[in-house]
């Protein structure tokens, strides 16, 4: 059993605040028990495409890096780092960090699939006229369970999430900052049929609603069973969500309704 | 645009009772201007492993099969045939047959995934006990939309529905027996989920549900649009659901959303 936390932090115009705010929540997470506390896409970098290069750190030289780092060794637990904008040359990156107890990069997920939509009466924004896209799948061991990671419409890829189950995953984690055309239409679903498909737990983690930012995300961080089943939700503002994680439920209902057994990928080709 | 009905009908334990309320049922659908007219898996067999060799009929002599080439030839309608179990040799299949307007058939699906499950306090059942797989996916073409062609369990595979997609199918139709397990936890978000990964129409025909009968269907047949809403859905009884599919949808929400684009399989694999 892992205890894990969400941390559904409201993003400002200003990196040092946001930096402070996500190490105020993953502490107040750590002292109510959490192993793995992950933070939202974005979280260090209001949502619009003018303040990516703006906010953007290098790895090499990252307040938000030293934070992350500094505090998961400080408290012994894993950090999912929601996502940064990540400078390298000369582009930039939407970039999720991960570091273990002892401080440590484990692993690092670039946004695969960059969002550029143009929705009639709802939102049009192309992340490509700013970002570069990444070009791994992202899965990493822990003394718990394996763990996939992806961010945000990378989540819309049915492919990618059975890869990194395949891959051994038993969670996904989703840092993910849906807006409200999209949020209130597709979060729920995608979120509880890729956990059902894949009888595995998904994690998403959204920045706080926020309607006199920038960009409003829709909120409602949460955790799905292998069932498909929502068992931990926030709701629009700042706040952590907590689940128990039990890897012994994934077996059970690989073993009463075998769908990774029973796929027929001869026929899919 | 093109107008769909399913007709979700009360199987009985006796073929020509069965037979003759399809007929019944597809009848009243035209009457109301449907074009496709689909029933549900299993219609006229009970969902029973005792049943289905009982039941089974060869495809050059089917009461069943002589009805529904009949009927859509008179009415001039295609009519997507649920499902029937299906003797061959010494095999029996769960199979969909697909008549044109001129009482032709013009596709036959045989269900790919069997249905072998086992849940603590919910439903135990062995469909390869019984039934023989079929190894083909089913896309075919009419003057309205290519459609494609899957069987219930079938649904829980995203890459089947994938593939039909990418071979044009701009709606699946799925004759399905979802029980009272799965049906309350997982009918909505499979067919919601599928429509709106893959940017298509998704319909669902499910048996009413009968709870003296042997085998509980969960009922609620649905239509889903591209964008992941149902757009009509039947009751628990007998019932008969309409639905105009517009193509021009399919186009607009993947211009907004170019979801098919984005994929990246050079990555999944």
């Amino acid at each position: 059993m892992v205890k894990i936390a969400l941390c559904q932090t409201k993003v400002k115009e200003n990196l040092q605040a946001n930096i402070d705010n996500a190490y105020k929540m993953i502490s107040e997470a750590c002292k109510n028990g959490a192993n793995i506390v992950a933070l939202g896409e974005m979280f260090n970098c209001p949502y619009a495409g003018k303040y990516f290069s703006v906010y953007a750190e290098e790895e090499k030289n990252s307040k938000t890096i030293d934070m992350l780092r500094n505090l998961s060794k400080e408290k012994g637990i894993y950090i999912i780092g929601g996502s940064v904008p990540e400078k390298e040359d000369n582009n930039i990156y939407n970039t999720a960090y991960v570091f273990n107890p002892k401080g440590e990069i484990i692993a690092k997920h670039r946004k695969i699939h960059l969002f550029d939509v143009d929705i009639e009466n709802g939102i049009r924004f192309f992340e490509s006229d700013y970002l570069t896209a990444g070009n791994s799948v992202t899965v990493f061991d822990t003394e718990y369970l394996k763990i996939g990671l992806c961010i945000c419409y990378d989540i819309r890829f049915p492919e990618l999430i059975r890869k990194m189950a395949l891959m051994g995953a038993k969670i996904v984690f989703v840092p993910a900052a849906f807006n409200m055309t999209t949020g209130p239409a597709h979060w729920e679903i995608l979120f509880r049929t890729r956990a059902l498909d894949n009888q595995i737990y998904m994690a998403g983690i959204s920045p706080a609603r926020d309607y006199e930012g920038l960009y409003t995300a829709y909120g409602h961080s949460l955790i799905v069973n292998p069932w498909g089943k929502i068992i931990s939700q926030a709701g629009e503002g700042e706040e952590i969500v907590y689940s128990d994680i039990d890897v012994n439920i994934i077996n059970k209902i690989r073993n009463e309704l075998p769908l990774l057994k029973h796929r027929r990928p001869e026929i899919y080709v």
